[in-house]
C-alpha cells in the first residue's frame, strides 16, 4: 500500500518547534498501516526536520542558541547576502540538520522512542507556512 | 515483503562505535531480500546513528574529539542543565549526526561502500543499552 | 515495484555541486513510478549528499567556506592524518551532512521543492568518481 500527501504546517516563529501532532493529525491513513513506514520530505532549504526530545522545552531553546553560535549571521566571508542576514545561515542549518526523515510505523502508529518528537527548525525570521511531502507505505 | 523488529545494542562507552555486525546478526531475515532496503531508527535523542569509515579506528577517536569541541559542555548559555553537563551537548550531537538511516539491500546483504560501517555515537557518559527499530522491505 | 542501480558521478572538484540532473538522467525507470520513492546511498565516507538551494551558486560557495571553518584542517588533536590534511575533515563533514536521502516520487518525477536540488559535497581535494546506490520503489 502506497499513499502520498502534502502536509502544510502553520507559520512558526524562528526557532525549534515540536510538530509530531500537527503532522500526524493530517495523516489519518496512518492507522491503516500494520507494518510499514512514513517518509517525510520538507520541501524547503532554509528550515529543517529532525528528531529530538519531546519533553523539556528548554532543549529546543538551547538548540536555537547553539545553532546561532555555530552558524553566525553577517560573517564577512558570506557571498549569498541579498536575501537578508538570516538567509545564508538558514541554508547551512538546514544542511546540518537535514530535511528528510523515514520513520517506522507499527500497528497504525509512528514507532518513535518515548522521548522522541519530530522537530521543525524554522531558521528564517519570517519563514511562513512550510510544506512536507508525506509518503506512507507498508502492509495494511 | 515487510518485516519489523527491535534491535537492542549492548551498552557502549561514550564515543563512536562500529555496530554494523551487531545489527546485522540480529536480522537473519535480511538474507531473504533480493532487492530492497533496511531502515533503522535509533529511538533515542542523546545518541546518534551515522555511516563512517569502518577501517582505521582513529577516525572514530577523532570524531569524538571534534564533536566535543564543536558542542562543548557547561556553556553558560545552556538552560537544559538538570540532567548533567553531558546531556544537552548529547541532544545537539544527536541532531547534527541524525538517528535514522535507510540502507540498500541487494541479494540478502547490505549494499554499503567498501569502507562504510554503521556507527553508533554514544554521547552520554552512561547511556546504557540503546534500541533501534529495524524495518526491512523489498522483493523476496 | 522494486528497482536498484548503481549510479556513477563524474569526478568533481572539492566543494558543493548540484547533481540532481546527473542522477535523474541515469534513472529512466523513475517515470514508471506513479507513487513511490527513491532512496540514494552515497557509498563513500569522505563526501556527502544533501539537499540545498538549486538557484544562486553562491550558496554552494558559502557552504564550502562555512564547512572549512567549522572543521579546519591540520588541527593538532587529529590522530587520523596519514591520508593527508583534507581526509579527516572530509570524514567529519560527511558525518555532519550525511550520505543518504530518501525522496518522494510522484507521477514519474522527484517531488522536490521548487528551490531544492541534490547536492554532492566533495570534501577531498581529489575525490575521483563517486558511486551512489539508487533504490526505486512504489506503485507503477
Amino acid at each position: 500500500m502506497w499513499f502520498q500527501k502534502t502536509v502544510q504546517l502553520t507559520p512558526k516563529s524562528r526557532g525549534f518547534h515540536l510538530v509530531t501532532d500537527e503532522i500526524v493529525h493530517q495523516l489519518p491513513s496512518l492507522n491503516q498501516i500494520k507494518t510499514g513506514q512514513l517518509s517525510l520530505l520538507l520541501q524547503h532549504t532554509s528550515a529543517s526536520l529532525s528528531l529530538n526530545e519531546n519533553a523539556d522545552p528548554t532543549v529546543r531553546t538551547d538548540l536555537e542558541t547553539v545553532f546561532n553560535k555555530l552558524v553566525p549571521e553577517n560573517h564577512p566571508d558570506y557571498q549569498h547576502t541579498f536575501e537578508g542576514p538570516d538567509d545564508l545561515p538558514a541554508h547551512i542549518k538546514s544542511a546540518l540538520l537535514g530535511v528528510q526523515l523515514t520513520l517506522p510505523v507499527s500497528n497504525g502508529q509512528l514507532a518513535l522512542g518515548t522521548w522522541q518528537g519530530i522537530v521543525l527548525g524554522e531558521h528564517r525570521n519570517r519563514g511562513g507556512s512550510r510544506r512536507i511531502v508525506a509518503t506512507l507505505m507498508g502492509d495494511g
